[in-house]
């Protein structure tokens, strides 16, 4: 399996990018499975239903083990199965997206956070992990406050917050940062090119 | 707070025991609140239905985690403000269950039972936990098999299993066994002379 993850906060265009990133596989004689986090199994897409409803109530310790709930499933009914398998994934959100909301995000202690990600990963890591970099008011522009889900709701202050999470994994080598405030095309080139790299 | 827990397989008098011992606090002038596990929280009650329900498939972990995601919210929204107004909390289920359940019922590695546990309860523990011993055997005659809910459903050899975990957690002084195959009255008896030691 290879295994590629996008990530950034929502407004990046991390689903644009992703599409594309099928189609050009697809083109190019692969056949890839498109997942996301929270999500990607039955499991997962009821935890993502409940943990974006505005409506639930979560305290930051719930809210990071219900994310690591539909990981973990997410790993046992389909990343293992497709590193068996030897397939490639595309995987909207991953890990990275724990330590980025939760631990800066939120304030979640890192050796909690870093606790609870183990136990739903399972040892299994990224080939690739390209973070979208976008100044988080230029996302808050480029969507539309009416429809604004429980996590994007908490504001620009915390996606700021969100944004430095992102940047210690850069500066780790966790993930590899790609421009995501240029135009679409010229966004898809720096993808390809990493992803030319793994593929 | 006094925090008063019930713990036993399904079949073995709990819930009756429970009732009993509120009414019994009510009458001697206590206010007791009374919670169940995995629920007591409005995000409890999802992740609850979601555990229960036949048609999920969840993975051992990712059912380890949805049991604490359910834990956590309780500890937050329920057994903590408890304890600062000085309550006395009447739980239905509580970590020992997970013991039970996951780590010897399952086969989970109790390194990672326990590390799930403590990132929910936050050193948060009980000052009476009562186990209500039955044999497994007589739980799985007095339940209606038509009725068996996803966990009931695993069968007398899970059961056996689950027996075995509650009591080495009797063993290691985390449980006070009663014996519950006697007759509700008798039963009782046994669980007011445990409760009037911290009441």
């Amino acid at each position: 399996m290879t295994l590629i993850v996008f990530e950034g906060i929502d407004g990046c265009g991390k689903s644009t990018q992703l599409e594309r990133a099928e189609a050009w596989l697809r083109e190019a004689g692969h056949d890839p499975l498109v997942l996301r986090e929270p999500g990607g199994t039955s499991l997962g897409e009821n935890i993502r239903t409940i943990l974006l409803d505005p409506a639930t109530e979560a305290c930051p310790i719930a809210e990071l083990l219900a994310y690591q709930v539909a990981r973990a499933q997410l790993v046992h009914e389909q990343l293992m199965p497709a590193r068996a398998a030897g397939r490639t994934v595309l995987l909207d959100r991953f890990w990275y997206s724990t330590i980025a909301y939760q631990a800066y995000g939120l304030g979640l202690d890192a050796h909690r956070v870093r606790s609870a990600i183990d136990l739903a990963i399972d040892g299994l890591h990224a080939d690739l992990a390209l973070y979208l970099r976008i100044d988080p008011t230029i996302a808050e522009a480029r969507r539309t406050a009416a429809g604004a889900d429980r996590i994007e709701a908490r504001g620009l202050e915390y996606l700021e917050r969100v944004r430095d999470g992102y940047e210690a994994l850069v500066a780790s080598g966790d993930l590899t940062a790609i421009d995501a405030e240029l135009g679409p095309d010229q966004v898809f080139e720096a993808v390809t090119a990493s992803m030319r790299s793994v593929i």
